[in-house]
Protein backbone atom coordinates (compact mmCIF):
# COMPACT_ATOMS: atom_id res chain seq x y z
CA UNK A 1 0.00 0.00 0.00
CA UNK A 2 0.89 3.41 -0.72
CA UNK A 3 2.05 5.60 2.22
CA UNK A 4 2.91 8.75 1.95
CA UNK A 5 1.34 11.35 4.61
CA UNK A 6 1.46 15.49 3.47
CA UNK A 7 4.25 15.89 6.40
CA UNK A 8 7.13 18.44 5.84
CA UNK A 9 10.29 16.99 5.50
CA UNK A 10 10.85 15.87 9.08
CA UNK A 11 13.54 13.47 10.91
CA UNK A 12 12.94 12.51 13.97
CA UNK A 13 16.48 12.50 15.41
CA UNK A 14 16.91 16.03 13.77
CA UNK A 15 17.60 17.62 17.24
CA UNK A 16 20.42 15.57 17.93
CA UNK A 17 22.43 16.77 14.51
CA UNK A 18 23.47 20.20 15.60
CA UNK A 19 26.44 21.00 14.11
CA UNK A 20 27.16 17.88 11.60
CA UNK A 21 27.30 18.49 7.86
CA UNK A 22 24.81 15.93 5.94
CA UNK A 23 28.49 14.19 4.88
CA UNK A 24 29.82 13.93 8.28
CA UNK A 25 25.98 12.18 9.43
CA UNK A 26 26.34 9.70 6.17
CA UNK A 27 29.95 8.71 6.90
CA UNK A 28 29.48 8.12 10.60
CA UNK A 29 26.45 6.21 9.59
CA UNK A 30 26.38 2.55 10.82
CA UNK A 31 27.84 -0.29 8.58
CA UNK A 32 24.06 -2.03 8.81
CA UNK A 33 22.94 1.29 7.40
CA UNK A 34 24.48 0.86 4.27
CA UNK A 35 23.05 -1.93 1.38
CA UNK A 36 25.43 -3.25 -0.65
CA UNK A 37 24.47 -3.22 -4.69
CA UNK A 38 25.49 -6.71 -5.96
CA UNK A 39 27.21 -5.98 -9.28
CA UNK A 40 24.69 -7.85 -11.10
CA UNK A 41 22.54 -4.40 -10.56
CA UNK A 42 25.49 -2.31 -12.01
CA UNK A 43 25.96 -1.43 -15.82
CA UNK A 44 30.09 -0.40 -16.37
CA UNK A 45 30.40 1.67 -19.60
CA UNK A 46 33.52 2.75 -20.61
CA UNK A 47 34.84 5.32 -22.39
CA UNK A 48 37.76 5.91 -24.64
CA UNK A 49 40.52 7.69 -22.62
CA UNK A 50 40.63 11.53 -23.62
CA UNK A 51 44.25 11.92 -23.97
CA UNK A 52 44.67 13.19 -20.58
CA UNK A 53 44.62 9.81 -18.53
CA UNK A 54 43.16 6.26 -18.22
CA UNK A 55 40.11 5.21 -19.91
CA UNK A 56 36.51 6.72 -18.24
CA UNK A 57 34.58 4.10 -16.61
CA UNK A 58 31.03 5.39 -15.88
CA UNK A 59 29.05 2.91 -13.50
CA UNK A 60 25.18 3.21 -13.37
CA UNK A 61 22.91 1.63 -10.87
CA UNK A 62 19.81 0.09 -11.93
CA UNK A 63 16.54 0.56 -10.70
CA UNK A 64 15.03 -2.10 -8.40
CA UNK A 65 11.65 -3.77 -8.95
CA UNK A 66 9.10 -2.07 -9.74
CA UNK A 67 10.62 0.73 -12.21
CA UNK A 68 12.03 0.42 -15.38
CA UNK A 69 11.93 -3.62 -15.46
CA UNK A 70 11.00 -4.38 -19.01
CA UNK A 71 13.96 -1.34 -20.17
CA UNK A 72 15.91 -2.84 -17.62
CA UNK A 73 15.85 -6.61 -19.65
CA UNK A 74 16.48 -4.78 -22.56
CA UNK A 75 20.14 -3.23 -21.45
CA UNK A 76 21.05 -6.52 -20.01
CA UNK A 77 20.67 -8.27 -23.11
CA UNK A 78 22.27 -5.12 -24.84
CA UNK A 79 25.26 -5.60 -22.42
CA UNK A 80 25.07 -9.21 -22.88
CA UNK A 81 25.20 -9.03 -26.39
CA UNK A 82 28.25 -6.22 -26.31
CA UNK A 83 25.94 -4.08 -28.39
CA UNK A 84 27.29 -0.85 -27.06
CA UNK A 85 30.93 -1.44 -27.73
CA UNK A 86 31.81 1.00 -30.79
CA UNK A 87 29.25 3.00 -30.20
CA UNK A 88 29.42 6.38 -28.54
CA UNK A 89 28.30 9.50 -26.96
CA UNK A 90 26.71 11.70 -29.56
CA UNK A 91 24.97 14.41 -27.35
CA UNK A 92 25.79 16.71 -24.30
CA UNK A 93 23.67 19.70 -23.81
CA UNK A 94 24.48 21.83 -21.11
CA UNK A 95 22.20 22.07 -17.98
CA UNK A 96 20.23 19.15 -19.59
CA UNK A 97 21.41 15.88 -20.68
CA UNK A 98 24.38 13.60 -22.28
CA UNK A 99 23.47 10.75 -24.57
CA UNK A 100 24.74 7.55 -25.93
CA UNK A 101 24.23 4.89 -28.28
CA UNK A 102 23.85 4.25 -32.16
CA UNK A 103 25.12 7.83 -33.73
CA UNK A 104 23.18 6.61 -36.63
CA UNK A 105 20.17 5.02 -35.09
CA UNK A 106 17.96 7.48 -37.23
CA UNK A 107 19.18 6.25 -40.40
CA UNK A 108 17.93 2.69 -40.97
CA UNK A 109 20.38 2.08 -43.64
CA UNK A 110 23.30 2.82 -41.00
CA UNK A 111 21.88 2.17 -37.49
CA UNK A 112 23.77 -0.68 -35.74
CA UNK A 113 21.11 -3.95 -35.55
CA UNK A 114 19.34 -4.32 -31.78
CA UNK A 115 19.81 -7.88 -30.51
CA UNK A 116 16.42 -10.14 -31.56
CA UNK A 117 13.65 -10.54 -28.68
CA UNK A 118 13.81 -6.97 -26.90
CA UNK A 119 10.79 -6.25 -25.16
CA UNK A 120 8.10 -2.95 -26.56
CA UNK A 121 7.78 -1.12 -23.30
CA UNK A 122 3.92 0.31 -22.77
CA UNK A 123 3.36 4.16 -21.96
CA UNK A 124 1.86 2.91 -19.03
CA UNK A 125 5.23 1.28 -17.10
CA UNK A 126 6.52 4.84 -16.50
CA UNK A 127 4.84 4.89 -13.18
CA UNK A 128 4.64 1.86 -10.75
CA UNK A 129 2.34 1.70 -7.07
CA UNK A 130 4.99 0.92 -4.07
CA UNK A 131 4.82 -0.34 -1.31
CA UNK A 132 5.83 1.89 2.14
CA UNK A 133 8.11 4.48 1.26
CA UNK A 134 11.03 5.51 3.84
CA UNK A 135 10.06 8.34 6.48
CA UNK A 136 11.76 10.99 4.69
CA UNK A 137 8.72 13.12 2.85
CA UNK A 138 8.69 16.54 1.04
CA UNK A 139 4.85 17.79 0.74
CA UNK A 140 5.67 21.14 -1.07
CA UNK A 141 6.69 20.33 -4.83
CA UNK A 142 5.12 21.78 -7.93
CA UNK A 143 5.55 18.50 -9.28
CA UNK A 144 3.28 15.93 -6.92
CA UNK A 145 1.26 15.17 -4.09
CA UNK A 146 4.46 13.95 -2.76
CA UNK A 147 7.88 13.06 -2.76
CA UNK A 148 10.28 10.65 -1.08
CA UNK A 149 12.27 8.38 -1.10
CA UNK A 150 12.11 4.68 -1.87
CA UNK A 151 14.65 1.52 -1.47
CA UNK A 152 17.42 4.48 -2.23
CA UNK A 153 15.83 6.25 -5.10
CA UNK A 154 14.10 9.66 -5.34
CA UNK A 155 10.17 9.13 -6.21
CA UNK A 156 7.49 11.59 -6.77
CA UNK A 157 3.84 10.39 -5.99
CA UNK A 158 0.23 10.95 -6.84
CA UNK A 159 -2.51 9.58 -5.29
CA UNK A 160 -1.57 5.60 -5.58
CA UNK A 161 0.64 6.04 -8.50
CA UNK A 162 4.67 6.57 -7.91
CA UNK A 163 7.43 7.46 -10.00
CA UNK A 164 10.99 7.84 -10.25
CA UNK A 165 12.36 11.59 -10.52
CA UNK A 166 14.52 12.96 -13.07
CA UNK A 167 17.46 14.23 -10.58
CA UNK A 168 20.81 14.99 -11.59
CA UNK A 169 22.89 11.91 -12.74
CA UNK A 170 19.72 9.79 -13.50
CA UNK A 171 19.77 7.77 -16.36
CA UNK A 172 16.70 7.46 -18.69
CA UNK A 173 15.64 5.81 -21.99
CA UNK A 174 15.25 7.61 -25.16
CA UNK A 175 13.14 7.45 -26.98
CA UNK A 176 10.96 8.84 -30.17
CA UNK A 177 7.95 10.81 -30.37
CA UNK A 178 5.31 7.77 -29.67
CA UNK A 179 6.01 6.66 -26.27
CA UNK A 180 7.05 2.73 -26.45
CA UNK A 181 9.59 3.28 -28.96
CA UNK A 182 12.65 3.54 -26.43
CA UNK A 183 14.62 0.17 -25.76
CA UNK A 184 17.10 0.90 -23.64
CA UNK A 185 19.99 0.98 -26.40
CA UNK A 186 19.96 4.58 -26.59
CA UNK A 187 20.52 6.33 -22.85
CA UNK A 188 20.85 9.23 -21.27
CA UNK A 189 21.92 11.05 -18.03
CA UNK A 190 20.84 14.51 -16.52
CA UNK A 191 24.05 16.78 -15.97
CA UNK A 192 22.17 20.06 -14.95
CA UNK A 193 18.97 21.27 -13.19
CA UNK A 194 16.54 18.55 -12.62
CA UNK A 195 14.45 18.30 -16.09
CA UNK A 196 11.29 17.40 -14.05
CA UNK A 197 8.80 18.23 -17.02
CA UNK A 198 10.59 14.81 -18.07
CA UNK A 199 8.72 12.59 -15.76
CA UNK A 200 6.67 10.59 -16.73
CA UNK A 201 7.24 11.05 -20.01
CA UNK A 202 10.14 8.92 -20.16
CA UNK A 203 11.35 5.94 -18.70
CA UNK A 204 14.23 5.98 -16.43
CA UNK A 205 16.33 3.26 -15.56
CA UNK A 206 18.72 4.16 -13.19
CA UNK A 207 21.46 6.73 -12.16
CA UNK A 208 25.16 7.17 -12.27
CA UNK A 209 26.75 5.91 -8.95
CA UNK A 210 30.31 6.58 -10.58
CA UNK A 211 32.00 8.91 -13.17
CA UNK A 212 29.23 11.34 -13.67
CA UNK A 213 32.67 13.79 -14.16
CA UNK A 214 33.15 12.08 -17.26
CA UNK A 215 30.30 12.68 -19.02
CA UNK A 216 28.68 16.21 -17.41
CA UNK A 217 33.03 17.80 -18.41
CA UNK A 218 32.66 16.40 -21.57
CA UNK A 219 32.81 19.63 -24.28
CA UNK A 220 28.83 20.50 -24.93
CA UNK A 221 27.95 20.01 -28.88
CA UNK A 222 27.16 23.00 -30.97
CA UNK A 223 24.32 21.53 -33.10
CA UNK A 224 20.44 21.91 -31.95
CA UNK A 225 19.54 19.91 -28.81
CA UNK A 226 23.62 19.69 -28.22
CA UNK A 227 24.52 17.09 -30.76
CA UNK A 228 28.16 16.56 -31.80
CA UNK A 229 28.44 18.24 -35.50
CA UNK A 230 30.99 15.85 -36.42
CA UNK A 231 31.32 12.51 -35.64
CA UNK A 232 35.48 13.12 -34.50
CA UNK A 233 33.73 15.21 -31.49
CA UNK A 234 31.91 11.82 -30.57
CA UNK A 235 33.69 10.12 -27.21
CA UNK A 236 33.69 6.52 -28.28
CA UNK A 237 32.00 3.72 -25.82
CA UNK A 238 34.91 1.13 -25.84
CA UNK A 239 32.81 -1.59 -23.50
CA UNK A 240 30.02 -2.12 -21.31
CA UNK A 241 29.11 -4.80 -19.27
CA UNK A 242 26.93 -5.71 -16.35
CA UNK A 243 29.09 -5.82 -13.90
CA UNK A 244 29.25 -9.40 -12.51
CA UNK A 245 30.04 -10.27 -16.30
CA UNK A 246 33.59 -8.55 -15.77
CA UNK A 247 36.54 -10.41 -14.50
CA UNK A 248 36.15 -10.69 -11.03
CA UNK A 249 38.95 -8.48 -10.29
CA UNK A 250 37.43 -5.63 -11.94
CA UNK A 251 33.76 -6.10 -10.64
CA UNK A 252 32.61 -2.60 -9.36
CA UNK A 253 31.18 -2.50 -5.40
CA UNK A 254 29.32 0.46 -4.28
CA UNK A 255 26.52 0.50 -1.59
CA UNK A 256 24.28 3.12 -0.55
CA UNK A 257 22.62 4.94 2.44
CA UNK A 258 19.55 3.45 3.38
CA UNK A 259 16.70 5.85 2.74
CA UNK A 260 14.59 4.09 5.50
CA UNK A 261 17.59 3.92 8.15
CA UNK A 262 17.37 6.73 11.19
CA UNK A 263 21.12 8.06 9.49
CA UNK A 264 19.24 8.76 6.01
CA UNK A 265 16.55 10.75 8.33
CA UNK A 266 19.15 12.96 10.14
CA UNK A 267 20.79 13.29 6.95
CA UNK A 268 18.35 14.37 5.01
CA UNK A 269 17.27 16.98 7.92
CA UNK A 270 20.90 18.18 7.32
CA UNK A 271 20.15 18.96 3.73
CA UNK A 272 17.16 20.76 4.81
CA UNK A 273 18.47 22.71 7.60
CA UNK A 274 22.29 22.60 7.61
CA UNK A 275 23.61 23.88 10.56
CA UNK A 276 27.26 23.21 10.18
CA UNK A 277 29.50 25.95 10.53
CA UNK A 278 29.36 28.01 7.50
CA UNK A 279 25.71 28.46 7.33
CA UNK A 280 23.49 31.02 9.03
CA UNK A 281 20.20 30.55 7.82
CA UNK A 282 18.53 27.57 7.38
CA UNK A 283 16.46 26.75 4.20
CA UNK A 284 14.13 25.40 6.34
CA UNK A 285 13.65 22.31 3.22
CA UNK A 286 14.65 20.89 0.51
CA UNK A 287 13.57 19.36 -2.46
CA UNK A 288 13.63 15.55 -3.53
CA UNK A 289 16.59 16.03 -6.22
CA UNK A 290 18.67 18.86 -3.18
CA UNK A 291 18.63 15.28 -1.13
CA UNK A 292 21.16 12.97 -2.93
CA UNK A 293 20.96 9.12 -1.87
CA UNK A 294 24.39 8.59 -1.01
CA UNK A 295 26.50 6.34 -2.43
CA UNK A 296 30.31 5.16 -2.21
CA UNK A 297 32.76 2.52 -2.91
CA UNK A 298 32.41 -0.21 -0.67
CA UNK A 299 35.19 -1.40 1.31
CA UNK A 300 35.87 -4.94 1.00
CA UNK B 1 4.55 46.81 -1.65
CA UNK B 2 4.99 42.54 -1.48
CA UNK B 3 2.20 41.19 -3.27
CA UNK B 4 3.30 37.50 -3.80
CA UNK B 5 -0.61 35.16 -3.34
CA UNK B 6 -0.38 31.98 -2.77
CA UNK B 7 -1.35 30.78 -6.37
CA UNK B 8 -0.47 27.73 -8.62
CA UNK B 9 1.76 28.69 -11.36
CA UNK B 10 -0.98 29.30 -13.90
CA UNK B 11 -0.82 31.66 -16.93
CA UNK B 12 -3.91 33.97 -18.01
CA UNK B 13 -2.82 32.70 -21.88
CA UNK B 14 -2.50 29.65 -20.67
CA UNK B 15 -5.53 27.67 -23.09
CA UNK B 16 -3.62 29.39 -26.68
CA UNK B 17 -0.24 27.81 -26.47
CA UNK B 18 -1.70 24.23 -27.23
CA UNK B 19 1.63 22.99 -28.93
CA UNK B 20 4.50 25.35 -29.04
CA UNK B 21 7.29 24.95 -26.73
CA UNK B 22 8.53 27.14 -24.48
CA UNK B 23 11.47 27.96 -26.47
CA UNK B 24 9.03 28.63 -29.85
CA UNK B 25 6.87 30.99 -27.35
CA UNK B 26 9.98 32.85 -26.45
CA UNK B 27 11.26 33.43 -29.64
CA UNK B 28 7.72 34.64 -30.67
CA UNK B 29 7.62 37.14 -28.40
CA UNK B 30 7.14 40.51 -29.79
CA UNK B 31 10.51 42.66 -29.65
CA UNK B 32 8.63 45.09 -27.39
CA UNK B 33 8.71 42.33 -24.83
CA UNK B 34 12.59 41.96 -24.86
CA UNK B 35 14.21 44.37 -22.54
CA UNK B 36 17.90 45.03 -23.66
CA UNK B 37 20.67 44.89 -20.67
CA UNK B 38 22.98 47.37 -20.84
CA UNK B 39 26.80 46.99 -21.29
CA UNK B 40 27.04 48.95 -18.22
CA UNK B 41 25.32 45.86 -16.04
CA UNK B 42 27.70 42.87 -17.73
CA UNK B 43 30.66 41.30 -16.34
CA UNK B 44 32.89 39.94 -19.26
CA UNK B 45 35.19 37.28 -17.93
CA UNK B 46 37.95 36.21 -20.51
CA UNK B 47 39.15 33.21 -20.19
CA UNK B 48 42.10 31.74 -21.35
CA UNK B 49 41.64 29.45 -24.38
CA UNK B 50 41.83 25.58 -24.17
CA UNK B 51 44.03 24.71 -26.74
CA UNK B 52 41.09 23.59 -29.02
CA UNK B 53 39.38 27.05 -29.93
CA UNK B 54 39.87 30.91 -29.36
CA UNK B 55 40.02 32.49 -25.63
CA UNK B 56 36.45 31.42 -23.87
CA UNK B 57 34.49 34.16 -22.79
CA UNK B 58 31.88 34.47 -19.94
CA UNK B 59 29.59 36.86 -19.96
CA UNK B 60 28.04 37.75 -16.30
CA UNK B 61 24.66 39.65 -16.45
CA UNK B 62 24.63 42.17 -12.34
CA UNK B 63 21.58 42.00 -10.67
CA UNK B 64 19.62 45.28 -10.56
CA UNK B 65 18.60 46.97 -6.96
CA UNK B 66 17.53 46.23 -4.68
CA UNK B 67 19.52 43.17 -4.29
CA UNK B 68 23.58 42.66 -3.71
CA UNK B 69 23.73 46.40 -5.12
CA UNK B 70 27.03 46.70 -1.86
CA UNK B 71 29.23 43.61 -3.45
CA UNK B 72 28.38 44.86 -7.49
CA UNK B 73 29.98 48.22 -6.46
CA UNK B 74 33.28 46.05 -5.09
CA UNK B 75 32.91 44.02 -8.47
CA UNK B 76 32.91 47.09 -10.21
CA UNK B 77 35.99 48.76 -8.65
CA UNK B 78 37.49 45.61 -8.88
CA UNK B 79 37.19 45.26 -12.77
CA UNK B 80 38.20 49.11 -13.08
CA UNK B 81 41.20 47.74 -11.42
CA UNK B 82 41.85 45.43 -13.64
CA UNK B 83 42.22 42.53 -10.95
CA UNK B 84 41.12 39.40 -11.96
CA UNK B 85 43.34 39.95 -14.79
CA UNK B 86 45.91 37.09 -14.15
CA UNK B 87 43.71 35.49 -11.14
CA UNK B 88 42.12 31.80 -12.05
CA UNK B 89 39.63 29.39 -12.00
CA UNK B 90 40.54 27.74 -9.30
CA UNK B 91 37.61 25.29 -8.37
CA UNK B 92 35.31 23.09 -10.24
CA UNK B 93 33.07 20.79 -8.13
CA UNK B 94 30.87 18.58 -10.53
CA UNK B 95 27.20 19.43 -9.98
CA UNK B 96 27.95 22.49 -7.75
CA UNK B 97 29.87 25.06 -8.19
CA UNK B 98 32.66 27.04 -10.84
CA UNK B 99 35.29 29.31 -8.28
CA UNK B 100 37.16 31.73 -9.40
CA UNK B 101 39.84 34.27 -8.14
CA UNK B 102 42.67 34.97 -6.23
CA UNK B 103 43.67 30.95 -5.53
CA UNK B 104 46.49 32.82 -2.90
CA UNK B 105 43.53 34.64 -1.06
CA UNK B 106 43.91 32.31 1.81
CA UNK B 107 47.61 33.28 2.22
CA UNK B 108 48.46 36.11 3.51
CA UNK B 109 51.78 36.81 2.17
CA UNK B 110 50.90 35.77 -1.44
CA UNK B 111 47.40 36.99 -1.75
CA UNK B 112 46.93 39.78 -4.48
CA UNK B 113 45.90 42.93 -2.40
CA UNK B 114 42.40 44.29 -2.97
CA UNK B 115 41.93 47.63 -4.44
CA UNK B 116 41.21 50.34 -1.50
CA UNK B 117 37.55 51.35 -0.57
CA UNK B 118 35.92 47.81 -1.21
CA UNK B 119 32.96 47.89 0.94
CA UNK B 120 32.15 45.33 4.03
CA UNK B 121 28.67 44.15 3.14
CA UNK B 122 26.62 42.68 6.22
CA UNK B 123 24.46 39.77 6.13
CA UNK B 124 20.76 41.60 6.18
CA UNK B 125 22.22 42.52 2.77
CA UNK B 126 21.58 39.01 1.94
CA UNK B 127 17.57 39.56 1.72
CA UNK B 128 15.38 42.60 0.54
CA UNK B 129 12.19 43.81 -0.28
CA UNK B 130 11.02 44.46 -3.83
CA UNK B 131 8.28 45.88 -5.44
CA UNK B 132 5.38 44.22 -7.27
CA UNK B 133 6.77 40.74 -8.39
CA UNK B 134 5.63 39.62 -12.28
CA UNK B 135 2.29 37.01 -12.34
CA UNK B 136 4.26 34.13 -12.59
CA UNK B 137 4.49 32.75 -9.06
CA UNK B 138 4.85 28.98 -7.46
CA UNK B 139 3.75 28.28 -3.92
CA UNK B 140 4.63 24.79 -3.57
CA UNK B 141 7.99 25.04 -2.65
CA UNK B 142 10.16 23.58 0.07
CA UNK B 143 12.19 26.71 0.55
CA UNK B 144 9.86 29.84 0.89
CA UNK B 145 5.97 30.60 1.11
CA UNK B 146 6.43 31.54 -2.70
CA UNK B 147 8.42 32.12 -5.45
CA UNK B 148 8.50 33.84 -8.91
CA UNK B 149 10.10 36.62 -10.77
CA UNK B 150 11.30 40.39 -10.26
CA UNK B 151 12.47 42.44 -13.34
CA UNK B 152 13.93 38.96 -14.73
CA UNK B 153 15.07 37.34 -11.94
CA UNK B 154 14.10 34.37 -10.00
CA UNK B 155 13.47 35.28 -6.46
CA UNK B 156 12.12 33.72 -3.36
CA UNK B 157 9.76 35.33 -0.33
CA UNK B 158 8.84 34.87 2.96
CA UNK B 159 6.66 37.58 4.42
CA UNK B 160 7.62 40.89 3.93
CA UNK B 161 11.62 39.26 2.51
CA UNK B 162 12.64 38.64 -0.56
CA UNK B 163 15.86 36.95 -1.77
CA UNK B 164 17.14 36.16 -5.14
CA UNK B 165 17.75 32.01 -5.73
CA UNK B 166 21.24 30.02 -6.75
CA UNK B 167 19.36 28.57 -10.40
CA UNK B 168 22.02 26.84 -12.13
CA UNK B 169 24.29 29.72 -13.84
CA UNK B 170 23.77 32.14 -10.84
CA UNK B 171 26.40 33.77 -9.46
CA UNK B 172 27.47 34.52 -6.30
CA UNK B 173 30.45 35.95 -3.93
CA UNK B 174 32.52 33.23 -2.12
CA UNK B 175 33.53 33.72 1.65
CA UNK B 176 35.17 32.84 5.07
CA UNK B 177 33.09 31.72 7.81
CA UNK B 178 32.02 34.92 8.90
CA UNK B 179 28.96 36.09 6.64
CA UNK B 180 30.72 39.90 5.90
CA UNK B 181 33.73 38.35 4.55
CA UNK B 182 32.66 37.86 1.31
CA UNK B 183 34.30 41.15 -0.67
CA UNK B 184 33.16 40.03 -4.23
CA UNK B 185 36.41 39.33 -5.82
CA UNK B 186 36.01 35.50 -5.00
CA UNK B 187 33.30 34.25 -7.50
CA UNK B 188 31.32 31.64 -8.00
CA UNK B 189 28.85 30.17 -11.11
CA UNK B 190 26.09 27.26 -10.18
CA UNK B 191 26.41 24.31 -12.31
CA UNK B 192 24.44 21.91 -11.06
CA UNK B 193 21.35 21.31 -9.20
CA UNK B 194 20.30 24.33 -7.44
CA UNK B 195 21.82 24.27 -4.41
CA UNK B 196 19.07 25.90 -2.94
CA UNK B 197 20.69 25.70 0.74
CA UNK B 198 22.97 28.34 0.09
CA UNK B 199 19.98 30.98 -0.27
CA UNK B 200 20.61 33.94 2.14
CA UNK B 201 23.70 32.18 3.73
CA UNK B 202 25.64 33.79 0.77
CA UNK B 203 25.26 36.78 -1.66
CA UNK B 204 24.23 36.38 -5.14
CA UNK B 205 25.25 39.15 -7.48
CA UNK B 206 23.96 38.18 -11.17
CA UNK B 207 23.79 35.31 -13.49
CA UNK B 208 26.30 33.89 -16.50
CA UNK B 209 24.17 34.70 -19.40
CA UNK B 210 26.90 33.36 -22.46
CA UNK B 211 29.68 31.33 -22.06
CA UNK B 212 28.25 29.10 -19.24
CA UNK B 213 29.74 26.11 -20.96
CA UNK B 214 33.01 27.09 -20.32
CA UNK B 215 32.67 26.80 -16.98
CA UNK B 216 30.76 23.67 -16.67
CA UNK B 217 32.03 21.48 -19.14
CA UNK B 218 35.85 22.53 -17.11
CA UNK B 219 37.64 19.06 -15.38
CA UNK B 220 36.66 18.78 -12.06
CA UNK B 221 39.53 20.01 -9.24
CA UNK B 222 40.35 16.48 -7.63
CA UNK B 223 41.29 18.12 -4.15
CA UNK B 224 38.48 18.66 -1.37
CA UNK B 225 35.35 20.70 -2.78
CA UNK B 226 36.83 20.21 -6.40
CA UNK B 227 39.55 22.30 -5.88
CA UNK B 228 42.36 22.10 -8.44
CA UNK B 229 45.57 19.91 -7.00
CA UNK B 230 48.21 22.16 -9.10
CA UNK B 231 48.68 25.57 -10.53
CA UNK B 232 48.82 24.04 -13.84
CA UNK B 233 45.36 22.41 -13.97
CA UNK B 234 43.82 25.95 -13.18
CA UNK B 235 41.67 28.25 -15.86
CA UNK B 236 43.99 31.54 -16.50
CA UNK B 237 41.74 34.38 -16.40
CA UNK B 238 43.21 36.30 -18.87
CA UNK B 239 40.87 39.98 -18.43
CA UNK B 240 37.59 41.23 -16.99
CA UNK B 241 35.79 43.64 -17.74
CA UNK B 242 32.64 45.86 -17.18
CA UNK B 243 31.02 45.66 -21.06
CA UNK B 244 31.03 49.00 -21.18
CA UNK B 245 35.02 49.59 -20.88
CA UNK B 246 35.83 47.34 -23.65
CA UNK B 247 36.01 48.89 -26.94
CA UNK B 248 32.51 49.51 -28.76
CA UNK B 249 33.16 47.08 -30.96
CA UNK B 250 33.75 44.45 -28.70
CA UNK B 251 30.45 45.66 -26.31
CA UNK B 252 28.47 42.68 -25.48
CA UNK B 253 24.90 42.90 -26.16
CA UNK B 254 22.11 41.17 -24.51
CA UNK B 255 18.23 41.48 -23.96
CA UNK B 256 16.04 39.11 -21.90
CA UNK B 257 12.47 38.34 -22.35
CA UNK B 258 10.24 40.89 -19.81
CA UNK B 259 9.33 38.48 -16.84
CA UNK B 260 6.41 40.86 -16.63
CA UNK B 261 5.37 40.42 -19.78
CA UNK B 262 2.42 38.11 -21.19
CA UNK B 263 5.09 36.44 -23.03
CA UNK B 264 6.84 35.10 -20.33
CA UNK B 265 3.34 33.97 -18.41
CA UNK B 266 2.84 32.08 -21.29
CA UNK B 267 6.26 30.40 -21.52
CA UNK B 268 6.44 29.58 -17.94
CA UNK B 269 3.20 28.16 -18.44
CA UNK B 270 4.84 25.71 -21.06
CA UNK B 271 7.55 25.05 -19.17
CA UNK B 272 5.27 23.69 -16.24
CA UNK B 273 2.89 22.17 -18.95
CA UNK B 274 4.47 20.82 -21.62
CA UNK B 275 2.11 20.03 -24.70
CA UNK B 276 4.36 19.66 -27.41
CA UNK B 277 4.59 16.99 -29.64
CA UNK B 278 7.41 15.07 -27.59
CA UNK B 279 5.34 15.40 -24.42
CA UNK B 280 2.10 13.02 -23.22
CA UNK B 281 2.26 14.27 -19.40
CA UNK B 282 2.78 17.60 -18.54
CA UNK B 283 4.02 18.14 -15.06
CA UNK B 284 1.68 20.32 -13.89
CA UNK B 285 4.26 23.26 -12.13
CA UNK B 286 7.59 23.72 -12.38
CA UNK B 287 9.88 25.15 -9.81
CA UNK B 288 11.28 28.38 -10.29
CA UNK B 289 15.01 27.61 -11.23
CA UNK B 290 13.14 25.31 -13.82
CA UNK B 291 11.99 27.99 -15.56
CA UNK B 292 14.98 29.51 -16.63
CA UNK B 293 14.38 33.14 -17.76
CA UNK B 294 15.46 33.41 -21.46
CA UNK B 295 17.99 35.62 -22.63
CA UNK B 296 19.74 35.99 -26.06
CA UNK B 297 22.07 38.20 -28.10
CA UNK B 298 20.35 41.43 -29.15
CA UNK B 299 19.92 42.13 -32.87
CA UNK B 300 22.31 45.18 -33.95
Amino acid sequence: MMILPALLLLAASATTEISRAPSEIAAAAPASDWIAIPPEDLLVVDLAPDGRGPPRRVVVQLMPPPFGQGWIANIRALAAAHWWDGTSINRVQDNYVVQWGDPNSEDKAKAKPLPAGLKTMPQRAYVARVGPTSAVRIAASPYAQAEGFFKGWPIATRGHVAWPVHCYAMVGVGRDMPPDTGSGAELYAVIGQAPRHLDRNIALIGRVVDGIDAMSALPRGTEPLGFYRTAEERIPILRTRIGSDLPTAEQPHFEYLSTESASFAAYADARANRRDAFFITPAGGADVCNIPVPVRAARR
